[in-house]
C-alpha cells in the first residue's frame, strides 16, 4: 500500500470521527437552550434548532461549500468527508444566533436567514479567512490564525446575534425602567447535558481543524489540540464556579457552565501552538470574561436569554487576539485585522440582510403571542402538556 | 507491516467506531419513545427499551449470529467486531416494533418476543437477504441491494409491529366510532434528543454497512455514504415542516422529525448509489410519506403512538424500491421480490410467534392497568414522581 | 511510511477515540444521579458533577499525571493522548463518590477532596497498580492483572465513598430506628439516559486499556474487550430483571440499570482475558450482587442514594476476583492482594482527608438546608421551577 494510500485513508476516518462528534453539537445546542429558556418557548427554542440545522446545512450542499472552498475538489482525503466537516460547521454559526433572539423569534424568517447564512455570509467568512480567498484576495491579504474558528464561528455568529438583537429587540418585559427581570431556566439537567454535549463537539471542532492526524506531527498536534482544548473549558468552568462563589456564596450552575464555554470558545484559535500551562490562563479570562460580561450587555438592554453574546462574541475575539499575544510567531496586528475584518463585514452583512427579511416577514412575536408562549403560537405543541405549572 | 494486516486494524477499527454509534440509538430510541408517550407510561416504555435491547442481543450472541451468517469465523476484520456491529442492528428491529404498541403493551410477553426476533426471525432476514442465504438459497434467489436495512431491519420491524398492533388492539379510548382521542407527546426535549441520537446512529449504521474503509474506494464510499443520508435527513424534516406550516400555519416539531426519520429510512437501502442530489429527492418524498401515512393509519385504527409504521415500514419499502427507480444498474423487480418476500416472511412469522405467545401471556394490559399507567402496574416505579400532573 | 510510524498514528487516534467515549461518563453521572435524587437536590448534584470533573482534571494535570507514570514521555503514541485517556479516567472515582453521599454534601469541602483525590490519592493507586510503580515498588509486589480499573477505579472510588458515608452519616430523615424512608427517583428517563451514556463511555474505558489497536492482535483483544464488556452489561440487566420481577412481580428499572452497570463494573478487571460464554456468568453475579446488597447497605444504615457501593465497590472485588477465579493463568491470591492493598489505603487514606477536610470545612449541610433542598441552599438555582411539585 502507499503512503499516500494511506494517509487518505485515515485521514478520512479522521473527518468522519471528527464530524460526527460535532454532530453532537445540534442536540447540544438543541438541549442547552430548551433547558434555559422557559417552559412556554421549549418547543419554539427546539424547532428552530432542528429547523436552521436542517436549511443551512442544505444551503451549504447547495451553494456554501463551492463558494467558501472554489471546487468540489480535494486531494488528501475524501471530498465528501471534508465537505462532512465543514458542513458540521455551518449550523453553528447560526445556532449562536438563534438562541440570543429565544422567547421572541418566529421561526420562518430565522429559517430564511439561517440560507442565507450557510448559502452566502458563512461561506464568504470562510473564503476571505481559511479558504481560496478568492473574494477579497489581495485586498484584505488576511494573515489571522485562527484554527477552528474563534472569530470565523464564533465572532460571526456572535455579530450576526448582535445584528439580530437590535433589531428583533428584547423579549417583553424583560426590562422596565432600569429594572431587570430575572427569568430562571426552567430546565438544569438539560442545560448541563447540552453544555457536555457541545464539550465532547468541540474535541471534534478543534481536533480535526488540523486536517490531518496521518504522521506523527499531526497526530501530536491533534491529541494536543484536545488536551489544550479541554483545559481551557475546565478552567473556565472553575473560575466562574469561584467568582460566584465569592460574589454570591452560591455556585450557579447556569454560569459556571457558560464559563467552561467561554474557555472553549476562546482556545479555539490556537490550541495547538500553546503549551499545556497557557490553556489554563486562557480559559480563565475566558471564563471571568462570561461572568462580567452577562450583566453588561443586560445594562446595555441587549436581550440575550442564553447568554451568547458574552460567550461566543466576546470569547471569540478574546481568542483570536490571545493567540497574538501568547504565541510569539503570530502576529497580533494580523489577528487584530482579522478580528476587525469579521466584525465589519459579519456584522453589517447580517444587518442588512435581517433587515430586508424583516420587512417582509416579522421577526419578532406580538407582545400577546410572547405572553402566551411561542409554543402554542408557533408549533402548536407543548412541551410538557402534563406537567403543572408554579409559576 | 503487510497491506492485509493495515486493512485488518483500520476496518476493525473503524466497525467498532461505526458499531459505538448505533448503540447511541438504544438511548436515542428509549428517549424518543419516552418523550413521545403518556408521563404515566414512561418507565414502563423505558424499561422496554432496556429490556428487549438486553435480551434480543444475548439471543444474538447465542443463537443468532451463527443462524445470519453461518459461522464465527471472518477474515478482514475482528470476528469480534463484525458480531458487534451486527449485535448492533438487532434491537432496533424490536426496538421499531415495540413503540408502536406502547401504552397498553407488557413487558414479559414482549421479551420473550425479543428473545425469537433476535435468535430466530432476523437472523433469517439477514440470512435471504445479507448472509450465506443457505437457508432459502436458490429457491428465492434474491438480489435486492439493501446496503443497511431498509428493508431487512426497517420494514422487518414494520412488519412485525404491523402484526402486533392487529393482535394487542389500539389504546384504551383512543378510538370512538370515528373520533381520534389526540394525546399529545408528553416531553418535547426528550422527542428531540432521541431522534439526533438516531441520526447520528445513523451514520453508523449505513457509513459502517459500506463494510471496510481501508481503501480509496471505500473511504469514498462511507463518506458519500453518510453525507447522504444526512441529506436525506435534512431533507425528510424540511418537507415535514413545510407541509405542516402551508397546512396548519404551525410547526409541528413530532412531525418534523418523524418526517427526518422517514427521510434517514429512505436513504437507507442505497445511500453510496447516489449522486448527491438524489437524496433530496429520496428524503424529500420519505418525509411527505410520513405526514401523509401518519392520519391514514389512524383511520385504519391502526394506533401506533410513536408514528413507526409511517416511519418505518412506509420508507423501508419507499426506500427499497427507490434504489430500483433512481439507479440504472439496479432491478427495480429485485427490490420489489426483496419487499414483497421479507414481507410475506416477517409479516406471517411475526404473526404466528406473537399469536402463539398471547396465548400464553397476554401482550394487552387490562382496561384498568392502562388507564392507571403501565408504570404503576408493570414496573413500580412513577417516571417522573415529584411533578404535579396537569391532565 | 515505517510501520513504528503507522501504529503510532493508529494507536493516537484510538485513545483519542476512547478518550471521548470515557468523556460520554460525565455527563452519563450527571444524568444518572440527577435523575436518582429528589427535585430539590438536582442543581447540586449536577454542579458537583461539573466541578469535580473540572477540579480533578486540572489537578491530574498539574501534579497527579506524573505521580501516576514518571514522566511526561511515550514512545508508542502521543503523549497527550496517553495524557487524555488517563484523564478521562480520574474524574470516574470521585463520580462514584461523590454520587453516594447526594442530597446532604456540600460542595466546596467535595472539590477540595476531588483535589487530593485528583492529585494524589488515585495517581499513587494507579502508580501501584498500573504504573511505574516507584512508590511501593519491591515492597509491595503487586502483580494483580486489573485490565481497566474494576479496583483501580471502582473499588478505589467505593471505598473512598464508604469513607464519605461513614464521616457524613445519612440523610436526614432516612432512616428512623429500624425504618427506612423510600425515597423515589425523579426522573426515570435521566437516569436511563445516563446509564447508557455510561454504557457507552465503558467501551472506551474497556477498549482503549488494551493501549493498542495497530495489529491484529491488539485489534481482536479491542473487538473482544468490548464485546465481552457488552454482554456482562446485558447480562447483570437480564438477572436484575428476572429477580425482580419474580420477587415484586415488577421490573424495577432502577434496580435493572444498577444490575447492569453491576455487570459493567465486574468485566472490567478482564475483559480481554475471557471467552464469549464467561462473561454472561460473571454479568449474572454481578447483577445479582446489586440486588442484594442494596438492603444489605440499608440495613447497616449505609445511606447511598444512587448505590454506588453495590454497584462500584461490591463488583470491583467481584470482578478483580472473578478473573482469579475464571482464568488459569491469573493468581487468584494475588487478585486478593491487589484488592487488599487497594481496599486499605484508599479506605484509609481517603477516610484521614475527608476527615482533616471536614475539620474546617463540614461536608455535610445543616438539617435546615437538607430539608428546604441543596439547590436553594448552595447554588441558588432550581433544577425545575415552573413544574409544580406534587410531594
Amino acid at each position: 500500500m502507499l503512503e499516500a494510500d494511506f494517509k487518505y485513508v485515515i485521514d478520512t476516518f479522521f473527518a468522519l470521527f471528527s464530524m460526527v462528534l460535532i454532530i453532537f453539537m445540534v442536540p447540544g445546542f438543541a438541549m442547552l437552550e430548551a433547558g434555559l429558556v422557559r417552559t412556554k418557548n421549549v418547543t419554539s427554542v427546539l424547532t428552530i434548532n432542528v429547523m436552521i440545522y436542517a436549511v443551512a446545512s442544505l444551503a451549504f450542499l447547495l451553494i456554501g461549500y463551492n463558494l467558501a472552498f472554489g471546487s468540489w475538489e480535494n486531494s488528501n482525503m475524501s471530498v465528501w468527508a471534508a465537505f462532512l466537516f465543514q458542513m458540521a460547521f455551518v449550523g453553528k454559526t447560526i445556532n449562536i444566533m438563534s438562541g440570543g433572539v429565544s422567547e421572541r423569534v418566529k421561526i420562518v424568517p430565522l429559517a430564511l436567514f439561517a440560507i442565507v447564512m450557510g448559502a452566502i455570509i458563512y461561506p464568504i467568512v470562510v473564503n476571505i479567512s481559511w479558504g481560496a480567498d478568492m473574494i477579497a484576495g489581495t485586498f484584505l491579504d488576511m494573515n489571522m490564525h485562527d484554527l477552528a474558528g474563534s472569530t470565523v464561528i464564533h465572532s460571526t455568529g456572535g455579530w450576526a446575534l448582535l445584528a439580530a438583537i437590535i433589531i428583533i429587540g428584547s423579549r417583553k418585559g424583560r426590562y422596565a425602567g432600569d429594572k431587570i427581570k430575572v427569568i430562571p431556566a426552567s430546565n438544569i439537567p438539560l442545560v448541563v447535558l447540552g453544555t457536555f454535549l457541545l464539550w465532547i463537539g468541540w474535541f471534534g471542532f478543534n481536533g480535526g481543524s488540523i486536517g490531518s492526524i496521518s504522521t506523527i506531527e499531526n497526530a501530536d498536534a491533534v491529541a494536543k489540540t484536545i488536551m489544550n482544548t479541554n483545559t481551557a473549558g475546565l478552567s473556565g468552568a472553575i473560575i466562574a464556579g469561584i467568582l460566584m462563589y465569592f460574589r454570591y456564596k452560591l455556585f450557579d450552575i447556569t454560569m459556571i457552565l457558560n464559563g467552561a464555554l467561554g474557555g472553549l470558545v476562546a482556545i479555539t484559535a490556537g490550541p495547538e501552538l500553546y503549551n499545556m500551562y497557557t490553556p489554563i490562563l486562557i480559559g480563565v479570562i475566558g471564563g471571568a470574561l462570561v461572568v462580567f460580561a452577562v450583566p453588561v450587555f443586560d445594562k446595555l438592554k441587549l436581550d440575550d436569554p442564553v447568554g451568547a453574546l458574552s460567550v461566543h462574541l466576546v470569547n471569540g475575539i478574546w481568542g483570536t487576539l490571545a493567540v497574538g499575544i501568547f504565541v510569539e510567531s503570530i502576529s497580533f496586528i494580523e489577528q487584530l485585522k482579522g478580528v476587525a475584518v469579521v466584525a465589519v463585514f459579519a456584522f453589517s452583512v447580517s444587518f442588512i440582510v435581517l433587515y430586508v427579511i424583516n420587512k417582509f416577514v416579522k421577526f419578532r412575536a406580538e407582545d400577546d403571542a410572547q405572553q402566551e408562549g411561542m409554543d402554542v403560537n408557533e408549533c402548536g405543541v407543548e412541551a410538557y402538556p402534563e406537567f403543572k405549572r408554579a409559576i
